[in-house]
């Protein structure tokens, strides 16, 4: 599929993806946008000229300052505008006159990414953290405790999808700095009060939550994908001293709270498609609510992290979404599964998605086993010296990005960066 | 003070203190309101009449269908509607005519309790759940692991308050019906899936914010009362077999997720005053971060719990909301601290609140001992026979009252009450 609209061959924003974004400009409030090449159609310009006829689509959803209300309508209505987008932003369809040739129209809707800047996507209810990452669970539970494996510290791990939940109100768009935490954890056996010294990042992978349930009614494995609006990167910044500390008996709490980021652009379940794996560890046994008909039910999309310092950008960790041992479908089935309601706007993640080796650890606790082992990150511009880290230093910043390369175009979620400063 | 309303010596809602809730009747859709002896007064109707007149009040935040706009108002505000609703309702003020003598605006305003539904009176962003209970935290570390206790399973128990992130979106008002939830959880050494056979309570005291802060700003522990709108009754129900299997490394999570229910009244924070008492290990070694410079920083507030069941009413507990180690201030500085910020309409639960021996246990984990030793609850019908309960059955109702009584008058919470359905 080509566009009239010029998308680069390393463009994360192909005709394949049109992931939607919140954005606003110097001359506009925040609306609903999606992405193509290196702009942003704006969506509720379109929804005012009257171009979306689409069964069941709310136009009123598009003039919102969220996409919460959007991404309630469910999959029918997304995939009907996704179709309706296509037709208009490609090359050689009948329907591309309708914006390509009208000149005014053009350049009311479409705003070149430079001068956008991005919001958080969607107002989020409740944001969910699993743990359903192989290769993280496997390696933290020998740093943890020593001679510890995952099935001594957590039993249940191969045969449910275990989470937490995160705090949804410190849940940021990327590009927003953060603070380097306080908190209380022992250093040498002696109990401190003050700025963490074991800050952390952890490379995931997030899916915002579209159509929800009523209390009481769970989902059902084999239609939870219907629940899925799309996807983004997220950092689930960690303060390793902070949550040793404190979550022994009731999981983390201040050790996340401090700052969670995600990418600014949801990408569509269907844009995906071509991207389809299994998961990790499959087929095994599993209780009936976790029988997942469609066996592809992860995905294969290369993350990587990178550190900005010095001016300049270091190779930290090449990630992947397919480290995990359960689908997102069978997350929502599981969290469901005991009447739990999902509202649209909520924010459902995996847990650290880690490879096998030492340079695909998706974090630093797992990279410098435990800080113990300084990592070295080698400089993109080889004629600068690389540098080390036990953990992140002030003024770091990490930076996420993805993209998926198919045959109908590529695939990328935009960056997920957030720069460290020192403690309030 | 006593109010030309009738409000008998039994009543929950004396003039000290008018607690807010979100109340419907059968022509009026959901809006403000304040309880008084038998009555709502509507607080739309007054606010329309142009009753009020309190510096920093907007008056629109009395025409939502939930407190959170009037909640992040701040304290100032609601301390000044608070003494002009005393002044409109007390005998003997001058402005007791303004109402007591308009036999219009008298009929509008006032609504007999018994015709109005009760609604989840904030919308609620993010549920923390504390674990600050002494006896709660000892006893329970003694049932989760043979020869455990609290230092050695927790050992930050003394020196910071435990908290986990709950689920928002399974919090209910009283009166709603919830299902026995399925889960997967060993039972004789094999894996199962299905209903929950261990369904408790918990009985918990919990405050929903008001003005909230912004990330990395943390709240600091003397200013941190000004940012709690007022208080509920909670019962954070507990599916202990699905808890126990899941929770041992990230906490509680489909355990707790399935329902938890608060009561409809919020008890301004100016009306339990009279009701102050130091925490429990007080005082003891502190960071200054947590060091408040009120002593007296937690209530005594008796909290009955009932079992209603074959259509007689059971006594099961009686708990205290002074079983506490930290403030709700403590809770709100040690939250903040690493910069997560707080929201209007945010819940802070204190964790349970049983007291030193078998009839004050605030769940039935404690009471029957894990289940092993069923609890023998006595019939308030001393003619009627008494039930025995290891954990609940279907059917059962559970009801928390409290009610503090002072010279200037009773005040309760109404009841926070549920049903247990049978699993879905």
């Amino acid at each position: 599929m080509a566009s009239w609209i010029p998308v680069e061959a390393i463009s994360d924003f192909s005709l394949q993806n049109l992931p939607y974004g919140i954005f606003s400009t110097a001359n506009s409030d925040p609306r609903v946008g999606v992405a193509i090449g290196e702009y942003v159609l704006d969506l509720k310009v379109l929804a005012t000229e009257g171009i979306f006829e689409v069964p069941g689509l709310e136009i009123q959803t598009l003039r919102q300052p969220t996409l919460n209300a959007y991404a309630a309508l469910g999959k029918n209505v997304h995939s009907g505008v996704r179709q309706r987008l296509q037709k208009l932003l490609e090359s050689d369809t009948q329907s591309a006159h309708v914006l390509r040739d009208n000149q005014r129209l053009r350049e009311k809707a479409l705003v070149p990414l430079n001068n956008v800047q991005m919001h958080l996507p969607m107002s989020i209810g409740d944001y969910t953290d699993f743990f359903v990452g192989l290769h993280h669970a496997v390696t933290c539970a020998g740093l943890v405790k020593p001679g510890g494996t995952i099935e001594t510290l957590c039993p249940c791990f191969y045969n449910l999808p275990v989470a937490y939940n995160g705090r949804a109100s410190s849940v940021v768009v990327s590009d927003t700095p953060l603070h380097r935490p306080n908190g209380q954890f022992p250093v040498d056996g002696k109990l401190v009060s003050g700025p963490c010294r074991k800050l952390d990042f952890e490379v995931e992978f997030a899916c915002f939550v579209g159509r929800g349930n009523e209390l009481g009614e769970p989902i059902d494995v084999n239609s939870a994908e219907d629940h899925i609006f799309g996807f983004v990167l997220m950092n689930d910044w960690s303060a390793r001293d902070i949550q040793m500390y404190e979550a022994t008996l009731m999981g983390p709490f201040n050790g996340k709270s401090f700052c969670t980021t995600v990418s600014p652009w949801i990408v569509p379940l269907e844009a995906l498609e071509p991207f389809r794996v299994a998961p990790k560890e499959t087929p095994r046994e599993l209780p009936d609510y976790l029988m997942q008909k469609q066996e592809k039910s992860a995905y294969n999309i290369p993350i990587r992290a990178t550190l900005g310092a010095n001016n300049q950008r270091y190779r930290v960790a090449d990630c992947n979404t397919n480290n995990v041992i359960f689908s997102f479908a069978q997350m929502i089935a599981h969290h469901t599964r005991g009447g739990c309601p999902l509202r649209a706007g909520d924010l459902i993640a995996t847990g650290t998605l880690s490879g096998p080796n030492r340079e695909n650890a998706g974090c630093l606790l797992e990279q410098t086993r435990g800080g113990t082992d300084p990592y070295e990150m080698i400089a993109e511009d080889s004629a600068a010296g690389n540098v080390r880290r036990a953990y992140l230093e002030d003024n770091d910043i990490i930076t996420f990005t993805a993209q998926a390369m198919s045959s109908r175009g590529n695939v990328g979620f935009g960056s997920c960066a957030g720069k460290i400063l020192s403690a309030p």
